[in-house]
């Protein structure tokens, strides 16, 4: 990662307080800050979005395209990066050169076909204006993921093997109910065959999930997944709900199975990449990074 | 309708008192009720369902290919309906004939399958085990719409135009959230050329409205769409943010817009029939069947 990251807001708006001591930790960093996300810029009649999808496209584009900038990085998730999809030239964006980009959650979206399209690999890490980023456990793990990332991630203190095995691929996914929304629609490209599938979600019911799953598995988005390493379940009921559904959805597919990785909404959260590629062993459980 | 109807529950569990009291309304009007829909009954690990995927499967294809059923009518939403898709022999469905088949909210995905596997005209009503289905209006609602169905249903007292025009051709649609989760899949038809779409939903807040219906904009599944007669939004936040949403998403499509008809999860529910070729008027707004 190099001196200059820009800060932006593609989906809802920053919180000013959080905004403000994200950037502080970026700078903690030695990072030369910059910030595009603006907590006062809001949609005229959707005040979830931080500003028009015009505005929030230009801003990303700006920023990706920018030669001073090393790093693009989310500020917020809530809900907005889908509606700015079709509005970005992608083509100017592959042009730009590599960089690392950032975020989580509803940026999902944006991971989904910002790193294909630019041939990349992506960070799925905290939000810079969001609770996790106050939690030095979770800014640790952003920081090293970042800045000097280890062969191998271990799984965290509640990771557990569903379905033991290994396997090795490309990571994809992120938040289930963003992935959900790339079925159906062109422009956005399939799992590579052998993906290491990495899914969490926060506030959806187990029904919700056993409905995201059971789409995305009679849309035949599984059909390439060689593995499964789900991240945390935040606010999604009792937890052992969320295992019954993932063992009858995901236990019978043949292939390696991990619960509680580390990743995701909950507290401590693992940064993991996108686009990576890896060896998965569900047993130990690990990810290493095949250079 | 005919004399015999026969009661299941392909999704979740119907409540015994409601299942009862549903009886009694079906009961009351003529109807011999059989029902296969057994509150006590669930899921080994999944409770939210109302039996294994196999047995709600073939209580389905059981009912619909019984010779002495004229109707098919759902107990219970909730959710389940999806994971059954897969396991219907559609063939054999098809060939069983014409008859009724009638439910609502996760029993769009059936809607959405047999109505066009079957080339027949299918029933979003309230569910038998619902708390529609002990409301004096909406049961008449049903029962008009059953047995003595008018050449025009009028919106509700709601009702109102947000775009004029309009529009004719076959009724599609139900719930939102079940719409969306045909999106990728094969098998599941677009909407035909000049379909008047018809959406509600449950406890889905604004910005997940947005989510759906950007997910449904950016797949294609409106280019084929003449016209939109939205229903209710029952526990969905402030409906004034659900107009925002509907007019920023739906508004510019250059297609008649109605809001709140008057169908869906709201109180005094409107049935409408779906594969029904209709006359939409925005401006009455009414539509009129097509005979």
């Amino acid at each position: 990662m190099g001196d200059r990251v820009e800060v932006i807001a593609p989906a809802g708006p920053p919180p000013a307080p959080q905004l403000a001591a994200g950037l502080d930790v970026l700078r903690s960093w030695g990072l030369d800050v910059r910030c595009a996300a603006d907590p006062e810029r809001h949609h005229p009649t959707l005040p979830y979005l931080a500003g028009t999808d015009a505005e929030r496209a230009a801003q990303l584009q700006k920023a990706w395209c920018d030669p001073g900038n090393a790093a693009v990085v989310c500020a917020r998730g809530g809900y907005g990066a889908l509606r700015i999809l079709d509005l970005l030239d992608w083509t100017a964006m592959a042009a730009a050169g590599p960089k690392v980009f950032t975020g989580s959650s509803d940026i999902t979206a944006l991971h989904a076909v910002l790193g294909p399209a630019c041939g990349l690999v992506t960070m799925f890490t905290p939000l810079v204006a969001s609770d996790a980023m106050a939690e030095p456990v979770a800014q640790e793990n952003m920081r090293r993921m970042l800045f000097e990332r280890e062969p191998t991630l271990h799984g965290g203190p509640s990771a557990r093997t569903l379905v033991g095995g290994t396997a090795a691929g490309p990571t994809v996914g992120g938040t289930l109910s963003l992935i959900v929304s790339t079925l159906g629609v062109a422009g956005v490209p399939a799992p590579p065959d052998g993906s290491i599938v990495l899914l969490e979600d926060i506030t959806e019911a187990p029904y919700r999930i056993d409905h995201f799953l059971t789409h995305l598995l009679r849309s035949g988005w599984f059909d390439t997944v060689a593995g499964v390493v789900l991240g945390s379940w935040l606010k999604c009921g009792k937890p052992e709900r969320v295992h019954d559904v993932m063992v009858d959805r995901l236990g019978g597919l043949g292939i390696p199975v991990v619960e509680e990785f580390g990743f995701g909404h909950a507290e401590g959260q693992l940064s993991v990449p996108l686009g990576a590629s890896v060896v998965l062993d569900a047993d130990t459980p690990t990810l290493t990074f095949v250079r």
